[in-house]
């Protein structure tokens, strides 16, 4: 590690002078990449990762018991898969905790809803009658102080899609909208969901506080939750009583990013990414979110290193530390490595299920279009379709991507993703392991791809803000 | 109500000559019964009654603060939907509380699983290992003491069928499970949910302790926890944690039998009973079990009630009190109204969801055959076929028919609804209003003609042991 990055300045420039020439692939790694792909799909090893991680370790939030837990899993399976360099790198962070959460309709309509706390709400009990939005815009168009003393309750509803764009939309109602309704006067918040599952689980996901506001208990209700609070709306006045105990612990963890490597064999200190995040929200096991990611990556990780010769470059999967809290881990390894981001020729993270793959895209500029294209070749047995323009890095490679890192994108079908993102339904019977082959499949050809190409995909080092 | 139990010793005798003769029904009936058919399906009575007891009541566990307010709700909604006589009739019983339930597996894997403790199970925390068994038999088959300061766990999996024949064969491991456990040792009792939800969400439901035999904390658990488990059990010993606080309360609670008559123009002493139970479990609303069967026959009574005409018998609804911890309700009114059998001219109770209606069957002996032709002709533009052997009658009818009455079987197609029955996902949300309609057009059918039809279905007292 610390040689890679003493060896950067040497090679920087030569790279950069070569950005210009076209990318290349050669013929032979493509011939190899179609015979990985075809062993992939025939192979369970990813299901088996999924299986071993979620079975074994269970939910896995950051910095809880089970995060050290994890990280101790993911260096013995690297080990255990043939890789050739196991490492770990440590992620600060601040710790949240989920102890108990109930809420309760009052009154003569008297019952309990589902609800689960948002990942750094406060813990508190509120009782008070609610006030409903239909979106953030209706919150924000509330006048200040006229929810003072109420819960305000924003009852969006997400819509499901195959790009998971109907989450782009939602998410505000989550991480804005507590501390809009704490300006608006309100002691509580509670949001329908951002999901889509018909069934009685909540889904949780971080919120942040506005610095200067006192945080608010802040949960999300299930969608049949939420239904029968705007039912009881219609009927009149509805008080509720929200009883959180969670909160920031106010102690700091040491987590870590934990990674594995195959060792280039010509030029070591140059690195594909592939990688997944390792933490989990408490409520499921984490099966699509992410420990189907971690399968995918890590067994594509393996399918390269049993072939008969090492890559031309290196393949690194990183399983990431807390990505839910913040992209703690993800943050890191860019801070950690912006100065050797030339050296990390491309990178891919899975996060977004286990889905099928549909679509493949990467950061590259034109000069790497025909590289691109081959990537893209090799892909469409899979059902895979080239779709430039479209996608984006994954969640912990935004960081890297900020800082100059290229990006690929591997679109998965997101279509149910949200029935089981951040509830308890996340478990390991909701995986199909033929569209998670799939997955491995495609993430063993472009790894492959890009460790054997010649020449780069425009990574190059870029001055950030914040680094 | 008294008026007709006098009445029965002078009307027994020819009512029993009359038997042998073949029981009628007019055409101007069959005219009028495909008329309500046809309004029925058009109609959403059914769907609003539903909408109203799910939201305004909720969850209402017998003996519960809800209880009350159930109770009361019925009869403003039987006033409410024009009934000529609304009454209730006490029915007292034990109560059962549920306050928490927590269950965890212990040690290296160590994560909480998702559990609901049986209805009738104490209290009380547990920390074992737990052994596993794939049925009752199993079980049974263990040595005597084998489960010495273990948890059994039985990991039946229950088969998904249209006609609920899987529960059958699945209720013993909850009525009989814990008991078997204790016999061979256990402290505690694990199950996986009878159930076919792939949620996370466990099903609970009445289990009875043996005499003699001291309760132990009894619980059941997700199916995809259930999986959990045994994928656990595949790798070495599982120590898990139960915590249930519950129990009976020592308490005595009076609810009601909550009765809407429309009245027989000819013969009101005569009535055609159909019902429902109002109680339900506590993690729904109760919405298919068993609002949907309160809402189809209050619906289908009401139509009848808005006919030009009242029907020559008298059209009997019952919401029963407390079905799902023994059938409290069906059994205290089968003892109030043992004397009056012959005047039960016939009784359904719906009770098995939302499902379309399939099959139709009777109890009525072969006098009546023609008669139950009928029915079957007008029934079958639902979709309803003739299937004479098939069925019985509902829980609540169950102990009318042991002391003599005649009963239908209106069958519905229950593929789903053991996704939903006992757990927290039996929510108004999982109810299609069209197949509900059809359960209305079916249940006024066949409670009209009944109520039209000259001669009997067979109903007469019969000596039982236990009345």
């Amino acid at each position: 590690m610390r040689l890679a990055k003493l060896l950067l300045p040497a090679c920087l420039l030569p790279v950069l002078a070569a950005a210009a020439e076209p990318t290349q692939v050669p013929d032979a790694a493509l011939a190899t990449a179609e015979a990985l792909r075809e062993r992939a799909l025939a192979d369970d090893t990813g299901w088996k990762i999924v299986e071993s991680l979620t079975t074994e370790v269970g939910p896995r939030l950051a910095g809880s018991e089970a995060d050290a837990r994890a990280v101790a899993w993911a260096q013995a399976k690297f080990r255990e898969l043939g890789f050739d360099r196991v490492w770990i790198e440590p992620v600060r962070f601040p710790t949240w905790e989920r102890r108990s959460e109930h809420a309760a309709v009052l009154g003569e309509n008297a019952q309990p809803v589902v609800v689960t706390a948002l990942g750094g709400s406060p813990g508190g009990t509120v009782e008070a009658q609610i006030v409903r939005f239909e979106s953030m815009e209706a919150l924000q168009a509330a006048p200040a102080g006229s929810l003072a003393g109420r819960i305000a309750f924003v009852d969006f509803d997400m819509q499901r899609t195959r790009d998971g764009s109907g989450y782009g939309k939602a998410g505000a109602v989550r991480s804005r909208g507590p501390s809009e309704a704490i300006r608006k006067g309100a002691i509580g918040y509670l949001m329908r969901s951002i999901g889509t599952s018909p069934h009685r689980v909540a889904n949780t996901g971080i919120t942040r506080f506005d610095e200067g506001l006192t945080p608010i208990p802040s949960a999300a209700l299930s969608l049949p939750d939420a239904d029968q609070l705007a039912r009881l709306l219609a009927r009149g006045p509805v008080r509720v009583r929200l009883a959180l105990d969670c909160g920031w612990t106010g102690a700091e963890y040491t987590s870590h990013n934990v990674i594995g490597e195959i060792t280039g064999r010509e030029a070591p200190e140059q690195v594909v990414v592939i990688g997944a995040h390792l933490d989990s929200w408490d409520l499921g096991t984490g099966a699509i979110d992410d420990a189907s990611g971690v399968g995918i990556t890590m067994a594509a990780g393996r399918l390269i290193g049993q072939l008969p010769q090492r890559p031309r470059r290196s393949i690194r999967v990183i399983a990431f530390a807390n990505e839910e809290q913040g992209l703690l881990g993800g943050r890191e390894y860019a801070r950690r490595h912006a100065d050797d981001v030339t050296n990390h020729v491309i990178a891919a993270e899975s996060d977004f299920g286990a889905g099928r793959i549909y679509g493949f895209s990467t950061s590259a500029p034109a000069h790497a279009d025909a590289a691109t294209r081959r990537f893209a070749q090799a892909l469409t047995p899979l059902g895979i379709e080239h779709m430039p323009g479209k996608g984006g890095p994954g969640p912990d490679i935004t960081p890297l991507a900020a800082v100059g890192g290229a990006w690929a994108w591997l679109g998965q079908d997101g279509s149910t993703y949200f029935d089981l993102h951040h509830n308890a339904d996340d478990t390991l019977d909701k995986i199909d392991p033929q569209a998670l082959a799939q997955n491995v499949a495609a993430y063993a050809v472009f790894a492959y791809l890009a460790a054997e190409a010649q020449g780069d995909f425009g990574s190059a080092p870029k001055q950030v803000a914040t680094p």
